[in-house]
């Protein structure tokens, strides 16, 4: 394996590329100057030194300079303006940041790392349920009212949802918090003529 | 223009069927055995002599045989197992069809017969809302409680459902009959990392 | 199976026609006016009437009103400006619609009636090979001087370019008539980091 | 604008990605270890030292270690089988990659680097004409008869080839090397019914 076919199949793995575009990638940076390639290659490094993980919500983020290693807290987390009575509970990193951006959620995050696939045995060892009991009781010192889970509509996002609650249950119970899912119904654009069972049935069971 | 012009222009009309599309099927037909097109030909016009408009929710529908003529009521608005406390407005016939297909709903059904334009003087020309106040004036004495706007997300179909509600308004008051909308959130294969604003306000406003 | 039974499953027949859109014509037509249906299904019948099959060509055309029905010549077989040179032969009506359209071939054409399978026992029946014969017999007494197969570059069309060839073989040799195929190389709009293999070889080996 | 914001606009400029693609391969980063950071930003300072570009053919290539720098030639350059006959003149590195992968030319390459904009006046500045022509006169000596011209069917495609055509006339004519282009005509999965009016005029013209 050569440098190409090297860099190639680190390309491969950014989300949405196969093994076609991630050579012309390479070939792309073939063809640019070496200040470009030098550019590239320093920011991939700066990256990753200033890049941490929040210690609370798991999301990666990037260091402010000034502030020391320390205190690992993302903006969001350290902010005392985040509104402390609501926890939603996400997939991953691009999930938070779509609903940051949506400029409609102001309360906490947390990030569990994954869905749990239908059939697993090992599901501990691959999101942050634990994490995220001892997030909660964390947060009910601080106000937390309600955790919404936030997962796709798939059967795994399904099962997740199913998985987190059972797992909550007690907990939540006992801490008085309320657990709600992100509500079901007709999405922008749906034509009621082309929407599957699954939708009307949603969208009628959740009218108002 | 000849037979081939006229046919093709015909079905142009039809849904999702364009020039091109339309003169290929007037070459399939060309194609076919003398029956074929006989058939094809006595099917419309059976159709035609079939078809009925039910007086009550205005869907088309296939008359059965033996009915004698004076009775137009559709299958659904006949049936006595039809649960007369709620009625679903939607704008056309493809709609109720589908929401029929899905067995999510056991009640009856009001065709409006189209949508509201954004900027529109002649609104009551063109969609059934008379007809729907006394359609509603009918079935509060057979047992309504809900009028269920179903109308597709989009900013028409919003339109449509605000002035539906404000033509509605007194009559339903006195009537003390509830108007309720499709729920409104995350509809099946929705990616949270995808949704749009609005979409993403829905689904946290509904949750539960 | 009703009346909207009988009519969707005709229209699934319709190119590019699946069941859900076969379905959409039905209601389409049961919404229209009782007028619409009667020109349609008149139509129909007229297409059904007017319609010819050319003794020369095999394609299906319209009869002049005024010819009588003895005549059974498309309007290019009948035509003295037709280039009697050249023969070409297609798989389907549309094909030849389709260069007729482009103005691009000014001879004779002969209408295949379909490509052959490639593994296939009963060829004969299916494609019209032995009147492709008779009438280049004929068409040699006219001026015909070559035979131009314009089949679709797809594993199908392929062989069958090779079975009419071997077909045709010693008769075209007798006659003193050249058999062609249609040029391949690179098409409108393709770009060489894009073509396939059998692309690039034929573009290449068909440079000028 | 942080080391995120940065990245993100290098990632912009690979080919076929978007802004919104952009951050998510640098949010993909930042989810990734930190030995995969160092190692993508090594690979990269690896390409850029290893690459070259070939003083003949103005290719980017990736040097044999053991060779001295001095050397500037690629593979194909160098390899003593290539066919010395012919010259294939292609707009950029990827289009080499894709002939030479198809494994059905085995003649040298010349990469352009560029096409010419319809509407351009300082054509010579952003294509390789002059190195060319020092090229051509090189290679006559090695035994070139023939250049073969490889752009993309489009305008932009046609007009560069019809400005190499004019711009070499008196050199080739002078040494005595013949001048053609790929063929035009059907490429694989063509179907005659939807050709475009030229791709079917190159195919009746190219027939053979």
């Amino acid at each position: 394996m050569d440098v190409i076919d090297k860099l190639a199949s680190i390309f491969k793995d950014f989300p949405g590329i196969g093994e076609r575009q991630a050579r012309r990638f390479v070939y792309f940076l073939m063809s640019r100057t070496p200040a470009y390639a030098t550019n590239l290659s320093e920011l991939v490094l700066e990256l990753k030194k200033e890049v941490a993980q929040c210690h609370e919500c798991f999301r990666f983020f990037i260091r402010k300079k000034a502030v020391t290693s320390s205190s690992e807290l993302c903006e969001i987390c350290a902010d005392a303006g985040t509104d402390p009575a609501t926890l939603l509970v996400v997939e991953k990193d691009s999930d938070l940041e779509s609903v940051k951006k949506s400029r409609t959620y102001h309360g906490k995050y947390f990030i569990l790392g994954g869905l749990v696939p239908i059939v697993e045995k090992t599901t501990k060892q691959r999101i942050r349920i634990e994490e995220l009991k001892k997030k909660i009781s964390r947060e009910k010192k601080s106000g937390l009212e309600e955790i919404i889970l936030a997962f796709s509509i798939s059967p795994q996002g399904d099962h997740t949802d199913t998985y987190v609650r059972e797992e909550l249950e007690s907990l939540v119970k006992s801490l008085g918090i309320k657990v709600s899912s992100l509500g079901k119904g007709l999405s922008t654009g749906t034509e009621l003529e082309y929407s599957d069972n699954d939708t009307l049935r949603n969208a009628l069971k959740n009218r108002q």
